[in-house]
């Protein structure tokens, strides 16, 4: 549909590391910008933690200056506590882009995996794997940062189908 | 111990509905200065709430300079997709003043009540009473401001213990 290149910014967040991978989409072309890790100091407050998590992405989404964001949705079958806690992370990532005023979708991650490797229930590994096949010159150096892109290219598949949805509605 | 006027903001967090708090304390002598609700849109996307969550706050902030911020402790005994909700919120409201520099205490509700109401298990309508007894001059409207305001006097009974703790350690 859109023959233009649109620049994605894929995020997964988390407290004490969050993956960031940007990429470019032009059609179904796909290709590699960069990708990382924000890492806030663990040992300071929480308020401190979360505003180093801020400062981080407002540097990268300065740098590679993306048209669009995408974030993992959370697994929230783990304890209340770290729950909350991953919350509070997830605010900061996606309060960070939308006030860069870019357009901020979410994205379950079965439905990540099933983008990229074709199943659901793929295993860590093999999204590792397709991200190496999908995006060649990506040598992400963390989890994070592999899943990161995953949910840019998640973003760079369904993003057409979104913005139809929106515009029947 | 401090003699000096500190200024503290209590900050009750909530995704609709996040109540704030101004008082300023001399010693142990407490006055009123401002209170109120940051209402975000709730029909629009989580990013876009979020961002205005944090635009409130900041107007906030710099109207009223604050010196100390204390924000209320969650209960997390709700149901998870809730508890990811409420700390996306948080995680706003905790970043806003230590973006801007401030030490941003917490509190868990049951200290909240007994400082104010002294028992830890009283009711809302009994932390309200005894805002208009503490705080003469304050009308909150909601009653996130009013909690909001009891955040803030927990702090001025405990800020001077936590940062003897501090030098202690």
């Amino acid at each position: 549909m859109a023959s233009h290149v649109i620049r994605i910014i894929g995020l997964d967040p988390g407290l004490r590391r969050t993956g960031w991978g940007v990429i470019e989409a032009e059609g179904t072309r796909l290709s590699f910008v960069g990708c990382g890790t924000v890492l806030p100091p663990e040992d300071a407050p929480m308020g401190v933690r979360l505003a180093e998590l801020h400062r981080g992405l407002i540097e990268v989404l300065g740098r590679f200056a993306p048209d669009e964001a995408a974030v993992e949705e959370t697994f929230v079958n783990m304890n209340p506590s770290s729950t909350l806690k991953l919350g509070q992370a997830r605010g900061v990532v996606l309060l960070a882009p939308a006030q860069s005023g870019l357009p901020v979708a979410e994205y379950a991650p079965t439905l990540v995996k099933k983008s990229v490797v074709g199943a659901g229930r793929a295993e860590k590994g093999q999204v590792r794997m397709m991200i190496s096949v999908l995006l060649p010159k990506a040598q992400p150096e963390t989890e994070d940062a592999a899943d990161a892109l995953a949910v840019a290219i998640t973003h760079a598949h369904h993003r057409g189908a979104a913005a139809l949805a929106r515009l029947v509605r």
